[in-house]
């Protein structure tokens, strides 16, 4: 046990997944849920998720040892403000926002003095939202970086670290401004060019809907998982690290036209050139473990 | 039995995987193969594949009732040039390209008289390659596209059909141009956008290359995993689908200025429309059977 009593806040896929990974672990001694949807407050309820589901926000985090904010990141500021004066000395908040910058800067001012802010954020998702969506597995091999602000009493750092390799995860460091540049690339671009082509498709009169969809075998299936993600949770991303994600989309542009204008000019040679070497990035992935070079594309359980 | 002889053309992921599912369902008497390359020829004779791996293009065609074309499509004219003298009269000659108007023209004026030349393509595959890379299931459930080139004897259509549904893939049919266009939608844009994706990751400076790896869970994972396909397969399909490819690129990159310039603007509305849209579009995909719901988000067999 590392907390004796741990809250989540917003009981959508990630939070039910840690509640669900905290239980596999025993790392809590009470695990209490809230959400500001009554709808999802009685799903948690009928599921079992966590000990107490709380219908108040000052309920569910008076003594708690760990509250973590699960919800969009546009939303955490006001949180934050309304569970501050609520919170425990000593107690630690922390979140699982995609983008971080923005959440020190929204959550940073309503922490009381005494209780440690360390924000995180665990590099795992499905394209499920909701209480239903949560399963203990979903961090087990996955990153998830402690991105502190400021400051940080070493001992509340050292716990928070010690909750997320109890429930699988591997952890590292990383300072709120990086975090948003190196999430741009590997999460932020790609989530909007997906949602931008699957947008194309369905704009395309000359080609049916249902011609998209029954041939979307090679390529475009992936994209549309993608961009199926919660479309709350995007919004707030975008426009909450916005920075970042222009500058890497003005990247993105540059080298589009590069290979737009290779496909023109019939060179071939560059075309070549450049996805051998994306070929090898991918190689690279496979050797890092955080895929697995199964030839299956996706397909998984698709047999019926 | 549909033929009494078949011949693969090219030992890639699909024809070995087309030997494989060939046997599987017992369509074919005897099944031989060629590829240019003797380590391909040496591989798919280590590994058992088909009955009669050939030395020469002479011996691989002569008396097949079904010779299939499985190199890349800038190949194909050259080597139904060469073969063109050796077809059976009667035989069905086939390929499996990604592109058809140009297979169309490339092929066409190569097909002696008395041979039926039907284009097909299977909407299937995997980012690996070679003769090892085939497996029997790759068509099971999945579209193959019939495109007739101009008037086809309907006894060697319907042949060609039975051939592709004893390998459980559903058959549709289409004119080439059509063809093109779809498939630019669903697979050749969305290719060329993850392999340019892949590439600006690759060339940012200030995200490391092992950042880019490590944290690539969330979007990007799915992006490698297309951009790792066959380089010279590829080089092909864009320069042989070059206008139906450059017209869809020019909406994406309209589409993606205007989400773009509602992220500069912080117009989260437009971005929430957007993505709820687009979610509704997976939702149907899942419906149609081409893809399963299960949370995964490709992660599969990663636990190691």
């Amino acid at each position: 046990m590392i907390y004796e009593r741990i809250t989540l806040i917003g009981l959508g896929l990630i939070a039910s997944s840690i509640i669900r990974a905290a239980e596999r672990g025993g790392l809590a001694g009470e695990i209490r849920g809230y959400d500001l949807s009554d709808e999802a407050r009685a799903t948690a309820r009928e599921i079992g998720l966590g000990d107490v589901i709380c219908d108040s926000l000052e309920e569910a985090v008076t003594d708690a040892d760990l509250v973590i904010l699960a919800v969009p990141v546009g939303a955490m500021g006001g949180l934050a403000e309304r569970i501050g004066p609520h919170l425990k000395p000593g107690a630690v908040l922390s979140d699982v926002g995609s983008v971080k910058g923005s959440v020190v800067a929204s959550v940073g001012p309503h922490v009381p003095e005494g209780v440690h802010f360390i924000p995180a954020h665990p590099l795992a998702g499905t394209e499920h939202s909701g209480p239903r969506a949560g399963f203990a597995e979903l961090f087990d091999n996955r990153w998830c970086l402690i991105v502190p602000a400021g400051e940080t009493d070493p001992q509340a750092l050292a716990g928070l670290r010690a909750f997320w390799e109890g429930m699988g995860a591997h952890v590292d460091e990383m300072d709120p401004e990086h975090h948003d540049l190196v999430l741009a690339v590997t999460s932020h671009t790609p989530h909007l060019i997906a949602y931008t082509m699957v947008g194309v498709a369905d704009d395309l009169r000359r080609v049916t809907d249902s011609e998209v969809i029954k041939y979307s075998a090679a390529g475009f299936r992936d994209f549309t998982r993608i961009a199926a993600s919660d479309p709350t949770m995007w919004r707030d991303v975008f426009l909450s690290n916005k920075q970042a994600t222009l500058e890497i989309l003005q990247r993105f542009t540059e080298e589009l036209f590069r290979l737009q204008r290779a496909i023109r000019q019939d060179d071939g040679d560059l075309l070549h050139d450049y996805f051998t070497r994306t070929r090898a990035i991918r190689r690279n992935i496979i050797e890092a473990g955080q895929d697995t070079d199964a030839p299956d594309f996706g397909r998984g359980a698709v047999r019926k």
